[in-house]
This record gives structure tokens, C-alpha cells and sequence, in this order.
């Protein structure tokens, strides 16, 4: 294969536009062009239907090849069948559900391998919602939302699939009013960005250089490098959160953020050569 | 009467305790000590249920001199009961229900006078809720929330009643999930610090110089003094709010917040002069 090509991320914070205008899903559909797309219903309970739907969407935005993969334990990731709906994929999508059935039912598996191949080969990784989740080294499983964050309370982290090394995906971000549990999951390590995607929104994003924000919410990003006056390993157990100076990103469509020097760039000044390239 | 004397604000984001502890009502009730305590329950349509209430919980707490003050109507606001209800009163409180009743009700009234009079002669003025928002220079009248901030979209400021001149703030915060329209209110005019409480939690603060956070939830300061990238007067309608280099406190109980320097100090650290007299 000779040099590795840059794989692309779509990270989508749920609910994305399948009817009408269907500008995230294009935007899938776009960079799959005449390849291979695997359609993973893992973490879902009814993922024939969302096979269904997506599989209808994509045909409609001109994906001609479709696989489905919905494992439902984890033994058969090794299964032929589970195999061979990845084995030719050029890109997959993750549909929502539970994040954590992504993880525990693919993590370690072979199928898991041939995804990360898929994406390292230059291949495109898109997920909604639980979909998104996964996309971080370190994801968020549960937390308390539309309250006050406090210390100890139900705020449950796990692995991710680990596409995006350096980000704390978040996703229904403004809709589910999960502001205080991002934090608090970034309180935990500043080193992870934390990105609290909207609804019907997109980060499109270039291994780990830079990302742009498609659809049409909004895109938080939250970055506590600079950030003090945590007292999140010093409290007792239901202590509301502090930190203090955290630098706080809202971003809208053809916003895009370098992940390199931690900067956001304005849509109208999208000029650099490191961000012309996530399109 | 000599030097002036600096007054107390206890901004509330609602819903404080009213039967257990009663920490904020109580600091309340401290700040007043043996004064005469008017509360004015102008903001709510159940004026006469909110003052049984408060009036009980503040006599509960050591509070002998209680006076009510509930306009219906502008008018009355210039009426002998109305100016009698305020004229002793060395503190004022308001009560939650809808802030542009107060502001419409009572600004440029002899009563909003009496009121700015108590305030500067060192007096307390606490708010809860609706009560809370009209502290501000300006305030917010109605906004959605717990959903992508679009620009256009309800967005409503008023002119509140100006005791919080840097400040402009929002209650029910953590619970409603009100940072996009909080957000959204600051890219106006980033001049003012955007202040978000959440419900059982209050700022004290000492006439524009510091305040501190009592109470068990969480205190948001958005300051967007160095902020960019704002999309707020150029885009068209409907479009998504963006805003840059955002800095985000989150505070909890003893934090505190330099207004001087914008800066906040951590509840342990709470040693300095200008911090010292907010307790």
C-alpha cells in the first residue's frame, strides 16, 4: 500500500436529517463515493429496522454497496457472517443505541481489527449518537444531565474504540442539557477535549489534525488545558463540581477547530492548508 | 449618614430549601438580622401564597419585622400602602413568577427609588429565580433552552433593575440547560459577564466587586471578554450561534469570583482582602 493514507472521522451528536435535506448523511454518502459501506446496527435493539432505514437513506443518496453487521453476542464477532459484512467494507456506520454494546460486544474482536484497518487504509468511520460516543479513546456510558453535576453521582466512563485519541465525545449535547457532566468528565483528565455535539450536527474530521462542523446545531468544545480549582479528587462524594478557566468553544457549520494548536477557526476564514483539507 | 455604605446582593437561582437547612434563606435572614424585611412578590400571580410562605420560613428563621409589597398594578406602585410597605424596610427580597412584572410594575416608581435607597444605604436585596434576574443592568426576559441557540430565535433582554451592572443573569440553570441561551445573551455585548445559577444556589456579593457561592448546586460565569469569532450580527436568521475563546468558570459553594480582576478564587484559597468581606 505504500504510505498510510488519512483516514476520516463523521462524528454525528443523533437525530440527523434523514428526510429532507439530508445534509450530513450526503456528506457520509459523498466521501463513501462508489465503495463498500457496512452499516453497524451493534448497538441497537432493533438494528433490522435501522438496517432498514439506513440502508433506504444511503441507497437514495447513491451507495449502491451495502453490508449490514448486527452482532448480537459477542462470540459471533468471529463468526463468518459478522466477518464477512466488514471484510470488503471501504467505510462503516455505527447507528445509536447503547455505546456500551458497541464497545463490549466488538472490543478485542476480529471484526474490530478489520474496522480499524478499514480506517487506517483511508476509509471513512461515521457514528450517531452512541455511534459517536464510541469514536473517543475514552467515552462517556452514563451521566446525570438538566442538573447540577455532582462528584461521585452517576457519571460512568469507559474505553472507546479510540479513533479519535484526543477527544470526549458527547452527543444530543444541547437538547439533553449535558454541559455539566462534560465537564466533569474532562475535570477527571484535561488532556481529552471534551466535544458535546447537537443534534442534526457533525464533526468531519481528519485523523486527529482538525475537524469541521457540518449540519445544523451546534458544536462545544471544551478545553480545560489552562483550566485550576478543580476539586474533583479532593471533595467528598456529592460536592458540586468546580474548575475554573476553562476555555469554552461554540461553533457553528463550516466552523472548524486544529486539534494540533487547539484553536478554533472562523467558517468565512477556513483558508489554511491544515483545515482545507477536512471537506 | 456619612460615608456610603456598601450594599448586599444574594442572588438565588430558585427553588432554594425552604424546609430542611434553609442554608441560603438563612444566610438571608443572618444578613438581615434584627432590620424589617419587605417582600415583594410582585413577579408571581399567588403573591398572596408566595409571602405566607416566605414569611413563615422567615420568621422560622429569627426574622421579626416583616412587611409585603405585591403591585398589581403599576399604579398602585405610587399608592400610600405600596411606599408604606418599603419605607422602614432596611431589606427587600423578591420572590420568583415572571420577571418583566417586576421591571414593568415597578421600574421608575417612588418604590424602585425606596428600593435603590436601602440598597445603597448598605441594606440586602435578595432574589430568587425571577427575582434573581432583574439584579441585572439587564436582564433576560424569555429564551429557549435545551436546544441548539439559533440566532433570531426568542431571545428576549430587558432592562432590569440595575443593581448588577456588570452582570446579566440566569436562573434554574444546570436544571433547564440554559448555557446556549446564556451564551447567546453574552455575544450581544460581551461587557457583561454571563452569571447562570442553578436552582438551590446563590451569589453574594458585595456592591460589584466580589461575590461568593453558597448553597448545593453550581454557579456558571461566562466571560466572553477576549472571545471571537462571533456569528451574532452577521448571520441570517435561524442560523447557529458561534462564539470563540470563551472563558468558562464553574463554581460551587465557597468559590469565589473576583468582579474586579474577573477572576475566581477557589473556596480554600478564599484569603484575600476584597474577598474577605463577602460572607
Amino acid at each position: 500500500m505504500g504510505k498510510r493514507k488519512s483516514g476520516k472521522l463523521i462524528i454525528i451528536g443523533g437525530h440527523e436529517d434523514k428526510e429532507n435535506d439530508k445534509e450530513i448523511l450526503k456528506i457520509v454518502a459523498k466521501h463513501v463515493g462508489d465503495g463498500r459501506l457496512c452499516i453497524v446496527t451493534v448497538a441497537s435493539s432493533v438494528g433490522d429496522e435501522q438496517w432498514e432505514e439506513y440502508s433506504r437513506v444511503f441507497k437514495s443518496l447513491g451507495i449502491k454497496k451495502l453490508t449490514h453487521l448486527d452482532v448480537v453476542h459477542r462470540t459471533e464477532s468471529i463468526d463468518h457472517r459478522a466477518l464477512k459484512a466488514v471484510k470488503d467494507a471501504d467505510a462503516v456506520f455505527f447507528t445509536g443505541g447503547d455505546q456500551l454494546k458497541i464497545t463490549s460486544e466488538l472490543g478485542g474482536t476480529l471484526v474490530a481489527d478489520r474496522i480499524n484497518e478499514i480506517y487506517h487504509n483511508g476509509g471513512v468511520i461515521a457514528g450517531t449518537s452512541a455511534g459517536a460516543s464510541v469514536m473517543g479513546e475514552i467515552m462517556m456510558v452514563s451521566g446525570d444531565a438538566d442538573k447540577t453535576f455532582r462528584i461521585g453521582a452517576g457519571l460512568n466512563m469507559s474505553p472507546g474504540l479510540g479513533f479519535a485519541p484526543k477527544l470526549l465525545i458527547d452527543q444530543h449535547f444541547a437538547e439533553r442539557g449535558r454541559i455539566g457532566r462534560l465537564l466533569a468528565a474532562v475535570a477527571h483528565n484535561p488532556r481529552y477535549l471534551g466535544i458535546g455535539i447537537d443534534e442534526d450536527t457533525a464533526i468531519v474530521m481528519d485523523e486527529s489534525k482538525c475537524f469541521k462542523v457540518i449540519g445544523s446545531g451546534a458544536v462545544y468544545v471544551i478545553d480545560a488545558h489552562e483550566s485550576n480549582g478543580q476539586n474533583i479528587s479532593e471533595a467528598v462524594m456529592d460536592t458540586t463540581l468546580s474548575i475554573h478557566n476553562v476555555k469554552l468553544h461554540l461553533l457553528s457549520r463550516d466552523d472548524a477547530y486544529d486539534l494540533q494548536k487547539r484553536c478554533p477557526e472562523k467558517g468565512a476564514a477556513l483558508k489554511s492548508s491544515a483545515l482545507k483539507s477536512v471537506s
